[in-house]
């Protein structure tokens, strides 16, 4: 990292911060999108690498601060990836305008250029925007889509797919997965599927959990050939709570090896209680694909009620 | 390897052999796919790594051989991927039969287990089936069909797809792109395109050179988001000469980036000498996708066409 120059400001993120006002900090939205193989996941921890400390040295070193706090829409865990996370970050106006330089275009599109420049090559920059009044990247979003994708090949995953694509053994029934997939939508309190935390509510809004078998390495529509082999389950809610989404996959295809009947993972959310027998499918098939988020109008709104009704879980 | 056990033939492949004749050798047709970044190509040379030397000294240790020889459909350069890679090797009836041991199934299902079993991660088993009669992995191939995968997002490649995905200066234009390609179509000298090698014809007939955008991480019909960052070009032929598709996929891009017209691809083919404009694309954006091959009853027949046209040139 840079040393600070005379006089840098040391951020402190204050929450809810204002977006354009006191002491001239700036909220800035960051979209990110990261293999997750090499982290110990999303957040900041001592001496091991993590997605935040490298965003966050990365964002600090352009501007020249001591440090930055950044707020994130979804907390992966170790071996989880993105390719859709959003983050903010509060920045002072004037180490945006500094760090440009002799750089062609705005601040904003300096820094962008420059954070492309430093980050390690298994994060990627889609993109850095400011914030609208009110956004805040976790308690603003209205949903956050995941995908999982797994194979019942016996080749077992394909070789250059081996860091998102989890091998399980097979045949799936597809069809058990999606209508067991389907009994589960809905709001409810998922304690069922959810590592408790202290203090947080259980309760989400399942949107969607549909499951598909598709070919790998056939992009679009109508491509020839590819044995349909890659299985993916479309997972959508409000929020989720920790390690929800492998549980509702490791549920599933429980159903789809024959294992389980497909009311079993319905009486599981029924009970409300952790169950043992559901497996936590592994971390390398989950990726967060995209974050949603009100029209700016009702950014502010929305925050509010997030941070009401979920007290302090894990988006 | 395992140590060869008293009296294991050591295997000598003859060319053509027969399949099912003499000696007792049977011709197998091994299925494979592979992640080409850590490997220096598909030939084996000494002292690196290479796909051949670990597939033909796991076959080897699984039939407990001294050595085997495989012969390959596409002789793919360091850090080329394949999908659907095929190769022959011609090994003793009685070896599959002895490595079988006690697993429950064919002999080749035993194989297919044991391979499975050995093989390093980046190379993955789909299948291995008794060769037809008269079946050569590379003279009886009708057509080899590859992809050539590129982004123009500002962004880089997606983390994710960092070994397959190469990026490109842009933005791209992807229908000039498309209509420089058709223009190549047929059968013609592609010398221009050809790292030229001794004796060898560059003759042959390009049957398919499309580009399409879509979007990276979305499978299938009708995903919705994702951004169409993702530019797939489809390149199929008889066969290649060295360096062909690259050629073409670099002829292409410069199109696409404007730094050259649609027609200069064709003029640059129409001078049938290699043209140091060309820029050979890197290998890492390349797979093999899949190699096609004639019904069963014209299988020596295609081999013994193809041998008499291509003498010794690369598949």
């Amino acid at each position: 990292m840079s040393p600070a120059p005379e006089g840098a400001a040391d951020l402190v993120t204050t929450s809810p911060p204002s977006p354009h006002g006191e002491g001239g900090l700036v909220r800035v939205r960051v979209d990110l999108t990261y293999d997750g193989t090499e982290f110990a996941g999303w957040a900041r921890q001592p001496d091991v690498r993590t997605v935040q400390g490298e965003v966050e040295d990365a964002v600090a070193r352009v501007l020249r601060l001591r440090r930055v706090s950044t707020v994130v829409a979804g907390r992966t865990d170790a071996g989880v990836h993105a390719r859709g996370q959003v983050v903010h970050v509060d920045v002072p106006a004037g180490s945006l305008e500094a760090s440009r330089g002799r750089y062609r275009g705005t601040p904003l599109e300096a820094l962008v250029a420059r954070l492309r420049g430093v980050l390690p090559a298994d994060v990627g920059l889609r993109g850095a925007s400011l914030a609208p009044p009110g956004f805040d990247a976790r308690f603003s979003a209205l949903r956050r889509a995941y995908t999982y994708r797994l194979t019942d090949d016996p080749a077992g995953a394909p070789p250059l797919r081996r860091r998102d694509v989890a091998p399980v053994d097979g045949p799936l029934d597809v069809g058990a997965m999606g209508r067991a997939g389907a009994g589960l939508l809905g709001l409810d309190d998922f304690a069922a599927f959810c590592r408790r935390r202290e203090g947080a509510t259980t309760v989400r809004t399942l949107q969607e959990l549909t499951v598909r078998r598709v070919a790998e390495g056939v992009e679009g529509c109508g491509g020839a050939g590819g044995s349909p082999s890659l299985v993916v389950l479309d997972v959508v809610a409000d929020a989720f709570c920790h390690s929800m989404v492998r549980s509702l996959v490791g549920a599933l295809v429980s159903v789809g090896q024959g294992r389980a009947d497909e009311a079993w993972p319905s009486r599981v959310l029924a009970r409300r209680v952790r169950d043992g027998a559901v497996h936590v499918a592994p971390a390398l098939g989950l990726v967060l694909e995209r974050v949603d988020y009100p029209p700016p109008s009702g950014m502010a709104l929305r925050a509010e009620q997030a941070r009401t009704r979920r007290g302090t879980l894990d988006a």
